[in-house]
């Protein structure tokens, strides 16, 4: 049996008591259906944070311990499972958060196997890409095109189908107003797709820098949200909003921002006060997308139509990554790379 | 001049305050483009209720004094203004609470006319339909087919517009499970409008009488949302939620109800706790309907597929019946009739 | 090795050379995934026909030789293959024409598995149902509500799918005019479906008995298609049409009934001649759906909603059936059943 | 009475005979709701040239003699006629063929206001824009934003509305392979109108000058469709086809090139031979937009993100441009400007 390098978790608690530990452990090895890869890249998610904090603990997550955290992961495959012809040793590869479902649920039959209720969600349920190796399904497991550096791509398989699941449920037609709030590593994606599918977009933040990259990404305008006259001047003027963004006052902000008749899509969780039947809005919540989508998602980026904005960090150095997180202090999406 | 008989209300108080004063004012005259409706019958809004005791004063509602309430009127064409050629005296007609539209705005020329934000509402903006004679825009008139009872007919105007624009927002396919919370004048509409749609209705509340009616209106089931056993039976369990209850615990009720990726549908303002991104759901505020819907309720109820279930006063009976509304002693739509 | 009866196919050609065979062949056996199904029912599709009388030889159907055709098929679990544990012996069950599919492809993660181009048909590229045993895929295989008889279930797996997919994508609105042309096996389904979606639903055809059965299914008004005063009546009406009826002047018909900005779905090849842009109509080709749609329409046959037509015929008598569907002898669905 | 010049037809006959007069004529003046418009441009559309050369009479187009043929119409308000008070003398704007609709059918209430049945057309039922002067409906026509050329500006009134009415009708999801038949006015429209909505665009004809200029306009590939090799490698790979030649043959490409569960999206008129519903395949018929996608249209050029393609001419010199036309001897809209 041989080892490997992987950051475990034994049990979760405040960054300041070092949760992760980078040490040995016993290197997977492939099932029937199932790929070993070796890993590249994983990207420095914020529900990797929550996970690590234990503020999911009362939800189940995580599932094991210990657990290597890691859900939006990239590498080459290193050694195939029984029945597995569809990849080869060393073909480039990235897995989601959707590690594996059920397969005959109504969820999974109908294109919505994100929502399946038996599903395994890497690094939460199963180990994930916080190591030098990983175990997959190949069912669940993308070919990375290779225009793609596999470091960049990472992201992808996170804020990429995200942001590519929530504006597809927008249903954007060429010409409408849409206002992007929660400038982090899905929003960064979302004012891209958002353009992509015709948007005239507007990023919404309080970060100067985050507004700026928003700019550079495609957005047509940025309004800083300390300035209470830009938000009194976005009120009511969006078809179109997608908010990413944790916190009471943001939902707020973004409703306020939304036409009447206009669809709010989250992919945060929402505290709504006062939606009003009168204005005839929908809010929709998004979360991620099924594998058509995420194959979508690397045929555009391959094509160069959408990118990622990282910030690269040595796998040995996840706490780091973690830390600066946890503290607003990066201002694209983290990836540790081996 | 001629005079007509009216409840005018002059300064929104309580009930108890007898706001509404059921006495001789002026018969309006039409312009062009508008006709006179000698009233049959004027169906009792809880928006009325919210008007006439002045919860919406800040809103600016009402926005005369003083002023006729009442938006779900039917009648009979009494004078014809200049210009109008699609109805003669004497037709059987009714009028909703969009009164009058812009014709021109963005929700004017892509059939959602309701979300208009210059449209006026009868019975808040202009005067409406309690009293003998009313004002209308032929634009906004609607032929009331002769298989239809005048008085019968009224609530199609406001709760049969409401559930039906309601429904089709939904998206009901055959089969789907769908619930309905709120089994007043509203809902006992939607229970119909949802079964005709192909749904399999689960009626939703705490008063025996509104379950059974649901029953008899095609609910094929109800639930008692006193008893917790049969609310937790029906957590996770909903296609489709249609909500008409303004009250948090029914929408907290109503979502633990709607299935993963699951559509609700409110005819009421609500406040959301906790809405995860995680389910993948979509919440739709919906209000009223365009005219073209307007007419297939019409023609829906024409056919003998909906009906409305009413109580009957007399027009100048207004208070009483706002009392019993007020007291949540009605158990059906009131309507007042001359 | 054990042995069964069955109707099998060397050679396609007319019905008059007998190409069917009634006799001993071996019995099959369960690998890994499948399950052996005791036949009970197998509907008698048009699509039987075709295949039987060489019509598809150039399309590559029947790929192997010889067949047992049979597509629609309901029967009991008789055993089961490795790794099978959504079954046990004895369970109903039924197999609809889409035996196998990749669950890897575009059209197999989106929900559209019967698009699958790597797909496997039942009865046309393996042995299908018109025999006294049948091999299947577990997850292609459904369990049969208690509440239905299996004989009398068996059109479900092919009209009943069929006519649920059509009018699912017909996507019909509450009281809108939906025309039925082509009134066998399918278009008795299909009223039913749309009678169900709320549509006010109009029967077409020459059969006088076909159009007796469809308003006893649901048909609000039938058209006898012979008569050029009730075709000419029907222009321009219809707000959907659904046509199952393979032939160009009936496709003639049915666009002509068709409103202007309608939606034609098709369940059969079509000609089109003079589609014109000005009208702003849609035509949909359907076929079969997804798994997550024929376990509605199992639910809604169990739940009484739907309901079959049958016309019974031993299974050794396969070929008396063939003769009376292609005589055009047949009101209902044939069904063959041990 | 005032006079104008303006080009009228009398009788329509072959270009040979020269039906078009350029002569001096009455001008119009505004009544009530009405504006006269001062000519700047107004584009040459293929069916201007039906028209002319008496392809419609049958179909009682043209329906007054003399008449003015133009509907694609840009120009300044010279007059204003009683109760127009959204316009002064002097402002840019358009009018499109939409000349006037009832705003009471099904259609003008549900935002398809460019199917009512009793729709007026510019240059065909009244006098159009191939003048010094038109008369237009306040409600129909358009304010020009400061940005756009008066004559660069005219095709927007119908190959811009009818290419952003198909691709919006063609749902296109990011990503999505595109490919566009029939490159002339409508056809270089929609190219850009499909890469705004994040199509990935394969322009296909058989002229390499509009291949050129669609590559220039967005299009990433392009097909020279008379190369069998190319049209062979273009089979079964585009999600989404939209056509705008009105020719058996393209047609038939157009089909060959759609995916299977594609859509299809038609500006002419298509005979369609085996459509297949094995296939799931979807074909939509599309004319022009309503008001609001008109001003969508409007303000996209004016940002930028459009433009339009033209070829200038005198307004007396209409023959000229009309025999180019019907020569195919256009690379792009020829605009006739006073
Ligand atoms: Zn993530
Ligand atoms: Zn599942
Ligand atoms: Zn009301
Ligand atoms: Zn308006
Ligand atoms: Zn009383
Ligand atoms: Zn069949
Ligand atoms: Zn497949
Ligand atoms: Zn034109
Ligand atoms: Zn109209
Ligand atoms: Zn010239």
């Amino acid at each position: 049996m041989t080892s490997m390098f992987a950051q475990e978790l034994d049990t979760p608690g405040p960054l300041a008591s070092a949760p992760l530990s980078w040490r040995t452990t016993t290197r997977p090895e492939p099932g029937p259906g199932q790929l070993v890869i070796e890993v590249a890249s994983c990207g420095v998610c914020r529900s990797n944070l929550h996970m690590v904090q234990g503020d999911w603990v009362a939800g189940g997550v995580p599932a094991i311990s210990p657990i290597i955290p890691g859900h939006e992961v990239t590498g080459r495959v290193a050694a195939l499972g029984a029945g597995v012809s569809d990849f080869a040793v060393g073909d480039p590869v990235g897995v989601q958060p959707v590690w594996w479902t059920c397969e005959e649920c109504e969820f999974c039959t109908s294109g919505r196997e994100q929502l399946c209720h038996r599903r395994i969600i890497t690094g939460e349920h199963v180990n994930g890409g916080y190591a030098e190796f990983m175990l997959a399904n190949a069912a669940h497991t993308y070919p990375v095109p290779a225009e793609l550096d596999l470091i960049d791509a990472a992201p992808l398989f996170c804020p990429g189908i995200t942001a590519y699941g929530a504006v597809e449920k927008a249903g954007i037609v060429p010409g409408q107003r849409v206002a992007v709030f929660g400038l982090g590593g899905v929003g960064h994606m979302a004012v891209q797709f958002a353009r992509l599918a015709g948007g005239d977009v507007v990023a919404v933040g309080r970060n100067a820098e985050h507004l700026r990259v928003a700019r550079e990404l495609g957005a047509s305008d940025a309004v800083d949200s300390t300035d209470p006259a830009q938000l009194a001047a976005l009120e009511d003027s969006a078809d179109v909003v997608l908010t990413f963004a944790d916190a009471d006052v943001v939902t707020a902000q973004a409703l306020a921002a939304l036409k009447w008749g206009g669809t709010l899509v989250a992919g945060v969780p929402l505290n709504v006060t006062g939606f009003h039947f009168n204005k005839a809005q929908t809010i929709k919540a998004s979360i991620l997308g099924n594998r058509e989508q995420m194959r979508t998602v690397l045929a555009l980026a391959a094509s160069g139509k959408i990118t990622t904005v990282v910030e690269r960090f040595g796998m040995a150095d996840a706490a780091h990554a973690l830390d600066l997180l946890a503290a607003g202090r990066l201002s694209s999406r983290a990836v540790l790379h081996n």
